[in-house]
């Protein structure tokens, strides 16, 4: 990842200061015989991009970082908040017959199971209704929470958590879909999770295409 | 995206080129009461970066990317075949049960159908076994070919497309997976398509991951 094409005068100066950092200008300047005055353009696009660290009365040295890791910083850097689609949800007692219908009607892979007020009860996948389905059952009678993975096996995010941490959980624990759920105490003291969102693969491909247009 | 955090005085200097460009140095120095000489490391990095462009008797001019832009030709460059999966396939006589049976032992979302020799003949996602399923059919009875997408329908892509334009094909014709083809003339002078991977969108959500990690 190099977003900027650094000129050979610029690697070379990397190269000098990689090897003999912390280094002055001077002395960087005296090794490519040019003059402090000409390298000072050089210097400064290597410092401003992050390649190259100065401090005053030191010098310069090599931050460890390449020009593609202000990217990454930059990736790190939103959140959920920012790509979340809305949920599509259905109650506990919703037959999987109703949940396969929703599921098409929503244009949907997952569905969120909330009780009453919105709280996250479960998650049912396109697989999870599948078994149901294949299995010897009259899916107008089998309620949805017999398919559905219920807590603490469900993978949820945050509205501040990062989308590259919810990506790598989407990946890591082989789901298409996470909840973005909010914490709230409720009067009798215990903690419920309220459905705010969800955060799918789908969302991340769509910011992926987007990253790689042309604004 | 803005891997490089510009200056204010440089994002100034944006701002009077966009307006007024092409623009020579000098009347750039004039509006910011600076020298040329000052101004000259700001407008090294600015170019340098590809924000603006300069060329000789004419000035310097918006060309109309970000900073980011140079990351956003690095995503456009990565091809198919450096991230594409093996595909998983079934033949078109095998039955909807079966695909199902597969689908899980495989851990996969999405099944290529294919005749003999690994010709594409359709693609099978979760959806259409869910609707099968919910019909009022035999599964072990109801061949793949009644449930699967059929060529021109199936969205494929090659692998040279760019990943970007793979991604971009999931987004916009809502499928999870591509199935990676080669095309083959055959005997009787005829274009069959060889499978020979397949992109989805975990695949994308992988990549993303990778591509925020510090390596």
């Amino acid at each position: 990842m190099t977003p900027i094409q650094l000129t050979p005068r610029q690697k070379k100066i990397v190269e000098i200061v990689k090897r003999s950092g912390p280094i002055t200008g001077e002395l960087i300047a005296k090794e490519v015989n040019l003059t402090r005055a000409t390298l000072r353009p050089d210097l400064a696009i290597l410092t401003m991009s992050g390649i190259l660290d100065a401090r005053p009365r030191v010098g310069y040295f090599y931050s460890g970082k390449s020009a593609g890791s202000l990217l990454v910083e930059e990736i790190r850097r939103m959140r959920v908040k920012d790509l979340k689609s809305v949920p599509v949800v259905v109650r506990e007692e919703t037959s999987v017959y109703d949940a396969i219908v929703t599921l098409f009607v929503e244009d949907v892979g997952t569905l969120i199971v909330v009780s009453e007020g919105g709280f996250l009860e479960g998650v049912v996948s396109r697989k999870d209704l599948l078994k149901v389905t294949i299995g010897q059952n009259d899916v107008r009678q089998v309620p949805v929470n017999m398919a559905m993975t219920r807590m603490p096996n469900i993978i949820i995010t945050t509205m501040d958590e990062t989308i590259h941490l919810a990506a790598a959980k989407l990946i890591e624990h082989q789901v298409d879909a996470l909840p973005v759920v909010r914490k709230i105490i409720n009067d009798q003291g215990l903690e419920k999770l309220e459905v705010v969102g969800r955060i799918t693969k789908s969302n991340i491909t769509q910011l992926f295409v987007e990253l790689g247009e042309d604004k």
